[in-house]
């Protein structure tokens, strides 16, 4: 089968292997894949993994229990054990054992077939289509915020860095009623918020110190150093992404301006699923490019330009 | 009149003029004063400061309004200016405005006389030692922990650094049926906690990913990272201290780990004097040294020693 595989370096190869699955798992059929920016990283060293890449993907089951059969499925990234304390507690996305599609010691979804717990599997509802179903996995990490934190219809939220990610944490805190700002950068970052009717500022219009709550979905140490900058004392950021490297971080400040810094990583699936069924989220116009999946290589070039907004995987 | 006078250097003079109180503060004669960390650190160059350094003392009112006169008194250190939004919803210690007693554009407790706002006085009871009463603004900072978190009687809870701060902390953690453990380096600290009943381990001894909750009271980015290392995915690792520079922290583990990171500073006065009165925590076998005012600058080299614990300043 063809797949894009890291071994060292990314590779596009067509002779590899069709995986078999065990009594636990399902065999799937790729329909489409989703490029994301943690997949950039991996290609730079990240977790040290190789194999084949991808964990943003809809699929149809070709083999598992008859049930599943036919069915169009997306699936959660965490392949967890069910018998650490985090499963028995029902938080299997921090299995303390957990492999992680396409990200730790487990294949991924950048090929014509792939395997996956049948647990993990969620059947998308006819009325989404497979480009939006290919943003369930980051739209549910978006609503991980809404898990972590309690956002108030009252408040007032800057979400820090309008890409791929942000963009869909900024239209999920929409949803809130709180008043949402988006830091932007570029015009493009403005133009989209304003298609969703979501506010945008430049750094130099907000004021230090203004915001109870801050996103910060930018992954570089300026980012942080930027949403420590515009949240109030006794205000929240919420880190939605991951950062490369140690990065310097202002430990002082939120000790002396009390800050809680709160982590948020994946999030629930069903609950994206009802939000794009209901179509109160837009995620296929953050589509900016498709290749099929010969090309590839020339995806994640395209998928690591500066701004690039979602690149599909065609199979 | 004597004073320990930051002025680039650390300076002891004799001949600096006694302050005259305002319609809102009182004129206090200082009866003794600590030495803390923040005033090393301030000797070095934080905050920029300059003037007479302390923030940590007991006091009597010499002039004020008579009901006051005659008093033992110790003071908070934020000066409010009770108009900002924060000083509105009685968080005076995050006033926007604030000045800080010894600290930041107000003069300290290191001198014989000083003058602080009436609003900040609290009476000291009579069954509290002046050595005792030195303690009251670093345990009322202890008990902010138990102010932005809520501590279950069946939490583990490992406090990293057990130097000055570091043994109110553990001691006030244990009020609360914990299961605190001190994570300690040297034998002293090991002692120290065994009187008090308190659990200790050296690093080797604590199992990564095994506490939900940490605090850090280090001050050191190393002492973060190992607060990282030991806490659980989900847990809380609150900071207690100011750190030096800009640190770097692996902010990448706290959004993977979904870890809350929660700053604290300045707490509750009145709780810090009901648990000395009640004999709740042993604050005086913390005292390592005391010097004349006269002899400060060689009180501060002997603060500055590795592992040293309080150091007093008689008036």
């Amino acid at each position: 089968m063809r797949a894009l595989q890291l071994n060292g370096s990314l590779e596009y190869r067509n002779d590899v292997s069709i995986p078999e699955a065990d009594q636990e798992q399902a065999l799937l059929k790729v329909i489409r894949a989703g490029i994301c920016n943690t997949d950039l990283e991996l290609v730079q060293g990240y977790m040290n993994f190789s194999g084949i890449l991808g964990h943003e993907f809809v699929a149809e089951v070709e083999d598992g229990p008859p049930e599943w059969i036919g069915k169009r499925v997306v699936g959660e990234i965490n392949v967890a054990d069910g018998e650490c304390e985090f499963c028995l507690q029902g938080i299997t996305s921090q299995c303390s054992n957990r492999l992680t599609l396409g990200i730790d010691r487990h294949d991924g979804a950048f090929s014509d077939y792939m395997v996956l717990q049948q647990q993990n599997l969620h059947v998308v509802p006819d009325n989404v289509a497979d480009d939006a179903a290919v943003f369930v996995e980051p739209l549910a990490a978006a609503l991980q915020v809404l898990e972590a934190v309690h956002v108030l219809p009252r408040d007032r939220v800057i979400v820090v860095g309008i890409g791929k990610l942000g963009a869909l944490v900024a239209q999920v805190l929409r949803l809130t009623g709180a008043d949402v700002i988006g830091l932007i950068r570029r015009e493009k970052q403005a133009r989209r918020l304003e298609k969703w009717g979501i506010a945008h500022a430049a750094r130099e219009d907000l004021q230090d110190r203004s915001a109870p709550m801050v996103v910060d979905c930018t992954g570089t140490s300026d980012g942080f150093a930027t949403s420590l900058d515009l949240v109030k004392p006794r205000g929240t950021i919420v880190l939605k992404s991951t950062y490369t490297g140690i990065p310097q971080a202002d430990l002082t400040r939120i000790a002396v301006d009390e800050v809680r810094v709160i982590g948020s990583r994946c999030g629930p699936f069903d609950s994206a699923l009802r939000l794009l069924s209901a179509g109160l989220v837009d995620v296929e116009s953050l589509v900016e490019a498709r290749y099929p999946i010969e090309q590839g290589i020339e995806a994640f070039e395209h998928a690591a330009r500066k701004g690039a907004y979602k690149v599909l995987l065609d199979f």
